[in-house]
């Protein structure tokens, strides 16, 4: 956003200058705006200040929120026009509701893939935002209005969900920042599930001290500054094999260029071989996946008798699911259960691991058209991400410098339960970052 | 057992002599027997109380374990046939580690329904043990040999499983106290799984304060003597409804005197409709139970190559698993978790629910051969203690006074995670029915 303005006020109406000026892509971006609501919030956050007092640090900031978060008295569409005629939310989610209580200025809802169901982020209900970069581009998703929201000035901070990657990705192909935190940090209450075993809700935004600041809020934790921390001395697991294969040679380019200015300001950077355990997600999964398993209970009612409403590839994603038989499904929960601490005594010298968010530069939108391409994108964007949704672990999108070229994100993975821990490191990564730029 | 005996040698002796006396018995009771190890732990256990030393309430007390904990060194058979080439374990069950840790005498293996997975405590590979009260009836199960073995005087205190009843029905049936804790609160490592979800570990044995002190051992919680209770001012939930249909007029007597007496006593015991929550376990699994779906994975190997090896009506059960799909499963995994606060808060006003452990006396043997009324048998044994593994609380079975009679049990169910206000209120009850006898 445009620093000049300093009221919360100035803010949201240069937010929603940009959306104006956005012409078309605005309703793609946006599904639902609240002028009126955001500036009453605005006002009342600028009364706060002139008066010195603070809600905290999101008081007064502009965030969107994706649309499958409940607002009371608003039908919530999840992208999808199937929930067209359901009934209103009759409360706010529990997270919409924190962001409120902290001051923030809600200004709409912010477009997705329908059902949060790809990593694409192409809509063919409510149009597919363009990327910040090229707006003939790919958005990345699910979370896809929220990343453009975000790059675009249209809002400080978007909030969204991430079941595979849907936070990271379009943090990565809109040059952004964005954090899932561990599952059970933020509550899931209000917000249409895709799958109840991984689905996390977190923020898209311009850097870690903000992603901190949104997670304390989501997670309803005292807000305190991240404690500073230092490159030098870090142990940096690069998670080398599976995850690097079909990398774009301009985002290995990008990374590798990071890992050796991590290395030369200090940080211990080495190689780790953990294909045996980071390979397990797709082996276990190659049948069917826990996501598609429960998404099929999810839309049970619909799949059957409304498939037609439904996105096509959306809905064949929901078919393959309902071949699963439940013995497969304890069996995958089961191993996974049994992975978990597996890697975490294989990480235990590790302060966190690195690897690039997504392989690819954003694909142009027409070029994901074809069934086939789009099938083969959407594996890979997700991969990388959704390793870590499998393994429950935090982890951090950075942006890499690029000089306004296509975006590349480094994907920085935490300890378990170390949300607070690979914050605080993840804003020493990007400090040195960006003394590289 | 005898009470005379005052060293834990004599009494592992009396075990002993026990089970020797048993004949043809022994052996359907107990599937191995420890008369070596044993004594060395009596004698250990001896020499600290001689030095005046002691590990625990458990100290030199005779245990028997069910045979799916393992033992290092020896193949877990779980009751079955098929695992008699299964590799031996490499360590103790974690339940086995602690118990010896606290200087109980394990004192042998007992016999169970095989892989636990009916109430009713038949078993076609190792014979069936008869009830304590009537060698001819069935000794309930899946924890058969358990319930016989402290019921004859072969132990102090069995640890049994408990996924649907299997520690709770053959108290009952035996006239003994049993113990299932919530889920989390013992651990499960070691102990061969039939429901990753509903698998719990208590004890079976002849007071609530050997229940408590096992408990303890089990948790891994120093123990503490329970505080005193009067059943004065309790606040008792009577169960009324679905849980008590189909009740056997001397069941129904026996706890309908119990609760009069719990009345005059000074509790308030009342009335609660509560079928709309507790008659939904059964709506929810009726085309297929949590239990199954995860046995069939368990046995997804053996299911289809080695069924004939199986208790046909066990690979029944299983295959009935095999049949359910993944979406129906979590279905009724996210069906478990809203009920459960949903009971909790029609619990509120309660401190604990009280109901029969089981609706029928102990079968004859001979009548449940009959694969029609085994199965309406086993339906009836499970009916009321597996509803309380479905919600996860805590549940005691106690005995009531029958003067010799064939036992009936009265189940008192506690409130979320109350595992010890349960024991020290279900102290004071059995206090007070003892009084009546």
């Amino acid at each position: 956003m445009n620093p000049t303005p300093t009221t919360s006020e100035e803010r949201l109406d240069a937010a929603l200058a940009a959306i104006a000026a956005a012409g078309d892509e605005g309703p793609r971006i946006f599904t639902r705006l609240y002028a009126h609501d955001a500036h009453a919030a605005a006002r009342a956050a600028d009364q706060r200040a002139r008066q010195g007092q603070s809600l905290g640090p999101l008081d007064g900031r502009i965030v969107s929120i994706k649309d499958l978060f409940d607002v009371a008295g608003e039908t919530t569409m999840a992208g999808s026009s199937l929930l067209r005629d359901a009934p209103p939310a009759s409360r706010d989610a529990e997270v919409v509701a924190r962001l409120r209580a902290a001051g923030s200025v809600i200004i709409g809802k912010t477009n997705m893939t329908e059902f949060a169901f790809s990593g694409v982020g192409i809509n063919p209900h409510y149009g597919t935002p363009g990327n910040a970069f090229d707006i003939h581009r790919i958005p990345g998703g699910s979370s896809s209005g929220a990343g453009i929201s975000v790059a675009r000035g249209m809002a400080d901070i978007a909030v969204g969900s991430d079941t595979g990657g849907s936070v990271r990705i379009p943090s990565a192909l809109n040059g952004l920042v964005g954090f899932k935190p561990s599952q059970s940090r933020v509550p899931r209450d209000g917000a249409f599930p895709l799958s109840f075993t991984l689905d996390c809700v977190g923020p898209l935004c311009s850097s870690v001290a903000d992603a901190a600041a949104t997670d304390s809020v989501l997670a309803g934790t005292p807000h305190q500054p991240l404690p500073q921390q230092q490159v030098q001395g870090l142990r940096l697991g690069v998670a080398r094999g599976l995850l690097f294969t079909e990398t774009h040679p301009e985002v290995a380019a990008a990374i590798e260029q990071a890992l050796t200015q991590l290395a030369v300001a200090g940080a211990q950077v080495r190689d780790e071989a953990l294909d045996d355990l980071l390979g397990e997600p797709f082996r276990l999964q190659e049948r069917g996946t826990l996501v598609a398993a429960e998404a099929a209970w999810i839309h049970r009612h619909w799949a059957d008798t409304r498939g037609g409403e439904y996105d096509p590839i959306v809905l064949g994603r929901i078919r393959r699911g309902q071949t699963l038989d439940a013995a497969a499904y304890v069996g995958m929960q089961q191993a996974r259960a049994a992975l978990m601490p597996a890697l975490d005594a294989r990480m235990q010298g590790l302060d966190a691991l690195l690897l690039p968010t997504v392989p690819l530069l954003a694909p142009r939108i027409d070029e994901v058209q074809d069934p086939d391409v789009f099938l083969r994108t959407n594996a890979l964007l997700l991969r990388n991400p959704s390793v870590f949704n499998f393994f429950d672990l935090p982890a951090l999108s950075l942006p890499l410098p690029r000089e306004g070229k296509l975006a590349v994100g480094l994907m920085v993975v935490g300890r378990r339960g170390g949300d607070r821990d690979l914050l605080a490191l993840g804003q020493a990564i990007e400090k040195q970052l960006r003394q590289l730029s």
